[in-house]
């Protein structure tokens, strides 16, 4: 078998949530906060299949009218120039926008910079390309990021908002970023999948940033804004070259998005948007809630002000990230992700995901974690 | 950018296809012979949005129901058995599933053999892997296929039924490939999109070759059969190994194949299967129907009894299969897909999809293909 893709390890997140499913099929009552999704309550807007075109092949760059609207958003919100036409690629999910972006960027042998805590597929799929990984913390100054930097550097991914800790970079902080991407000739991809999880706080695109997109590849999903993870559409905006070669890999890979989620979604787009952005504002207002709830309880975390995710210390404990989640889930019946699939530097810490369980539910969880993290070994 | 994802080709049929949608948008009556799609009549069985779990991921091997539904077909319909816990992967179409298999098992420097003409996709993917594709034609002895392995061939690529002639596979040819893989240590990866579309006569799937599938990996799509191209849902049978390392990939590119197609295809297979068989049938009896016209016309193609597809011999008109298809599609308003995506001894050919069209329309098509087969440059 090909080394790499036997070496890879599970999606550690997705591997619990596995883990979930199957519990609860034999009837378990587990508290779920390793989801990484938020549950929103969306109306039926009524999916019709009575038109033939839903079931057929669509433009692999997706419909037309979808990437307008996408182009719009991106224009409104976050003060982002793209042409539909050229510049937007919709795909099956934001992840596989990223593995195009480092398939259409990276040679062998190339590196990547990863900013640590990192999502679980980055580093697994900058293997999967040939390419070499390279970490640093998230809090390090200019300074010591360029130490990081060298002639094989190829990419640097941000995760802004960012997963797992709730990070808003600032636009000084991108910036600079961006200086150091044009003064040593790498790429940036930002991964903007929690962008409107922010409440009186604004988000910085790198689109804002590098404006013609001369560096910058933007990927971008449905599944974490609108509440619709389970549907696997995402998009990506940069410079025509690079959405072309984008779209060549997604010819021969995926052909196109799903159409008849395409078309509703399209159809849809705005009253989507209108049901689930109060909800998103409910969810910044409860992240508030369950701060102060561990903050009372003497529990631990990393600085974040986005995102349905905490990054919680459990060093007290003296347990590995893993030993740690399968102790909460086999005895206590909590599910979270451990964090040493977010980093090798991150192993003293679990993720919490807070979208998807009641308040009351949460705390029950956060009571428990406390007690694994004194109930030393 | 990454040289390999840059040189790709765009896909040959759906770059044809994108420019018929642009052509359809500006109102132009194209006849349509270029599609990799049966347009089916499917009867709206409605698709409710009222449960929450239709927003959300699901299981990243596929809903597990969905899985014991696909492995009890095998087995009725093909004498095949997998273990639908471990040995079936549900997967964003059958597309990504050959990507999967070819990341699985190829490591770079591998030699991958392709039988030509071969579905377009099949060989940008082996060297989007790294591997090195090797071609032979599919009329070709079992001795003339042994001087084509090398000590660096590792997978072995059979469509069957096969895209673009219709050819279906015999037991003993199965067999024989089988013996090859064995004696030289291949594996064989056996794409079986169109396995539905024969009439009184049966359809061997390779898994009812290597029984254990040691060797052996079958891919199949609900896009074919089902008349679902749109829906993007495919599947993977293999053994217990090959299909955890595929959910691995699975898990780092896409998560899960979209859970509310899943969700749907899972409640209504049977339904949809006996909606779809007899139209099936009907398919079978037109490819008659065009054959005799083509006979009438003196139009050749190469043999074959499945799919919806005639490979055409275009040699008379002394132009390459781009030139063809491109005077065709506009000054003849009709789209087919030039020969020379399905490999390089194919320029003197192009594909006709009969799927989508009505005979009338399809007939007419046929009419100016021969006018333009005759009209000498």
């Amino acid at each position: 078998m090909n080394k790499v893709a036997q070496n890879l390890s599970e999606a550690i997140s997705i591997k619990y949530n596995n883990i979930v499913y199957e519990l609860k099929s034999q009837g378990k009552d587990v508290t779920v906060l390793s989801l990484g999704e938020a549950y929103f309550d969306i109306p039926d807007f009524g999916f019709s299949l009575s038109s033939p075109d839903l079931y057929h092949y669509s433009h692999s760059r997706g419909i037309l009218s979808l990437r307008e609207k996408i182009a719009k958003y991106y224009k409104e919100t976050y003060e982002v120039n793209v042409d539909p036409v050229s510049e937007v690629l919709v795909t099956a999910g934001s992840k596989i926008g990223v593995y195009y972006a480092m398939k259409a960027l990276v040679n062998p042998e190339d590196e990547v910079l990863i900013i640590e805590p990192f999502w679980v597929s980055y580093s697994e799929q900058v293997k999967l390309v040939g390419g070499t990984p390279r970490f640093f913390p998230s809090n390090l100054k200019l300074d010591e990021i360029k130490n990081h930097i060298t002639k094989k550097t190829k990419l640097l991914i941000i995760n802004n908002p960012q997963n797992p800790t709730g990070k808003n970079f600032s636009k000084a902080e991108l910036e600079n970023l961006y200086t150091l991407a044009k003064d040593n000739n790498f790429y940036i991809l930002s991964d903007e999948a929690y962008s409107d999880f922010l409440l009186n706080e604004k988000f910085v695109s790198f689109g804002a940033v590098d404006k013609k997109f001369e560096r910058t590849i933007v990927v971008n999903s449905i599944s974490k804004n609108f509440g619709m993870s389970g549907w696997r559409v995402g998009y990506m905006l940069s410079n025509k070259e690079i959405i072309y070669t984008c779209l060549k890999l997604n010819q021969h890979m995926m052909t196109c998005a799903p159409t008849p989620l395409l078309m509703f979604i399209d159809k849809h787009f705005e009253d989507i948007i209108k049901v689930t952005r109060p909800q998103i504002e409910e969810i910044i207002v409860k992240r508030h809630r369950i701060q102060d709830c561990m903050d009372k309880l003497g529990i631990r975390y990393l600085e974040g002000s986005s995102t349905f995710y905490f990054f919680i210390d459990i060093s007290d404990s003296e347990m590995g990230s893993v030993e740690f989640c399968d102790i909460l889930l086999s005895e206590y019946f909590v599910a979270t992700v451990p964090g040493i699939g977010y980093g090798e530097s991150c192993d003293s810490y679990i993720r919490l995901s807070f979208g998807t369980e009641s308040d009351e539910r949460i705390i029950s969880g956060l009571e428990r974690i406390k007690k694994l993290i004194e109930h030393k070994k």
